[in-house]
C-alpha cells in the first residue's frame, strides 16, 4: 500500500459512509483504516473493517437516501486529523458532526472519533 | 487519587494555562493528566508533568496578560472529550482552539490534541 494524503483517506473515509455495495464498501474502508483501525461515536463502536462496514451498513439502513459529505476541513497535523461533515438527506443536513482520528505512516487512519453537534 | 468529573478536569486543565506560579501549576497539571499524559498541537508537543509545565509557561510568556477560557463543551463520551477555547487579552480573543483528549480511568487526561481555529 502506497502512502496516501490525508486529503485521500477523507475523502475515501465519506465515500466509505456514502457506499452501499457491501463489496466495494469493503474496498474502500481497506484504504480508510489500519487493519486494527477503529470507530467510535456516542451511539456507536466498531474496530475492524468487518465490524466498520457493519456499522455503516447500519446506519446506511437507518437513513435511506442520505449521504456524508465534507463540511470543514481536513484539518491535520502530526499524526492527528479533524474535519466535519453533514449527513445530508432531500430536505437538508439532518445531522453535522466533527471526526477526529489518528493517522498512520502509510496515510490510512488508525482510530476515529465522532461527535455530534448540537442541532 | 479520586475520580473527578470531566468538568472538573477541564476547568482543572484550564486553571493551568492560567497559572503563573510554577508550583501551583505543577499541581494543577497533576490533577489534569495522568502521569504519562501528553499534549500536541500544530506548534508544540510536550510529554509528561514537567514539559507540560514548561510548555505553558512559553506560552504564558508569548501572551503576557492573555487567559484561556473555555468557550463550549466539554463533551465527552465513552473515554474521548472535547471542548474549544478562547485566548482572551484585553482587545478580547486573540486565538480560538479546539481540543480533543482521551480520558484515563480516574478522569485525568492522557493525550491532548489540540486544533487552532482559522481567524
Amino acid at each position: 500500500m502506497t502512502t496516501q494524503t490525508i486529503d485521500t483517506t477523507i475523502a475515501t473515509y465519506l465515500a466509505a459512509w456514502n457506499e452501499l455495495d457491501p463489496q466495494r464498501r469493503e474496498a474502500l474502508i481497506a484504504r480508510t483504516w489500519t487493519e486494527d483501525g477503529d470507530y467510535l461515536d456516542p451511539q456507536a463502536a466498531a474496530a475492524g473493517h468487518d465490524a466498520i462496514s457493519a456499522l455503516i451498513g447500519a446506519v446506511q439502513e437507518q437513513f435511506p437516501g442520505h449521504r456524508f459529505v465534507l463540511a470543514s476541513g481536513p484539518d491535520a497535523h502530526n499524526d492527528r486529523v479533524r474535519f466535519t461533515w453533514h449527513l445530508v438527506g432531500d430536505a437538508g443536513p439532518v445531522a453535522v458532526g466533527i471526526d477526529f482520528a489518528t493517522v498512520a505512516d502509510d496515510g490510512r487512519l488508525r482510530s476515529v472519533t465522532g461527535f455530534l453537534e448540537q442541532p
